[in-house]
């Protein structure tokens, strides 16, 4: 039980949404990660999200080393927004939201299913205990002050 | 690579983001998760967040099925928030979420750990694949359509 550790807001999963935190931000990186989207007017079209919007978002990315963008081949007057390897590493948070949503609000099942390219076989989510190795049960878990707290 | 699946938004992460897709949702999750948190005043005290908003989300988050209230012990005239399975089962997602920004945005070390409360070791997110069992790098792992996909 963690009380006054979060009064200060020194908290990763807070700064990772101080980036990412809105419902738009985190699509845009899914379909640059699984729908092969590159182009503005291919997030835009494939989203129906509003230009200064998704221009809004896309700049963001960039200035917070998200994405990096390059200019088209064939094409150098248009740019290609491309995910950076820490933009990449949101495929753990994408793959988390999308089993919640698989569990809680998907009636007909999973309208999407993650796979490992090499073997076919399906990729999850798990969480696991370092020392133990159990899978442990969320009141099972805890959280403490780590070396980071006290140092902003 | 997956392009015109998501076209639809018929996906399990989108309909996540419906209900905790912006910055306050999962910090009031967090604080009720690791926070200890049950009551309006404590959370809006340790959130630092605005009355109104608070009390809009509280009310999703029931209307949702994250959270139930109850008459707090002793003082049956307050309620307390307190979540669900449903909501608890956000765990994955917010570790996820504090695994990355301890990775990316944390350079004095993890604010906070997360620890199994029976053996104190630290608990962490792993993507794994279901038949070969290796932890795929993001590059590795592709979308594509699953038995919910053409049933929205």
């Amino acid at each position: 039980m963690l009380g006054r550790t979060y009064d200060r807001e020194n908290c990763s999963a807070a700064r990772t949404l101080e980036i990412v935190g809105e419902r738009w931000s985190l699509l845009i990186i899914r379909n640059a990660m699984f729908a092969g989207s590159t182009r503005f007017t291919e997030f835009q079209r494939k989203l129906g999200i509003a230009p200064n919007i998704l221009s809004g978002r896309l700049d963001r990315f960039v200035a917070a080393g998200l994405m990096q963008t390059r200019p088209l081949t064939g094409d150098a007057e248009t740019r290609e927004y491309v995910l950076t390897r820490r933009g990449l590493d949101l495929q753990g948070v994408i793959i988390a939201l999308t089993e919640w949503g698989d569990r809680w609000a998907a009636p007909q099942g999973a309208p999407i299913i993650y796979e490992h390219e090499s073997c076919g076989g399906q990729v999850h989510q798990h969480l696991s205990c370092a020392d133990c190795d159990a899978a442990p049960a969320p009141a099972q878990v805890t959280a403490r002050p780590g070396p980071g707290m006290h140092t902003v």
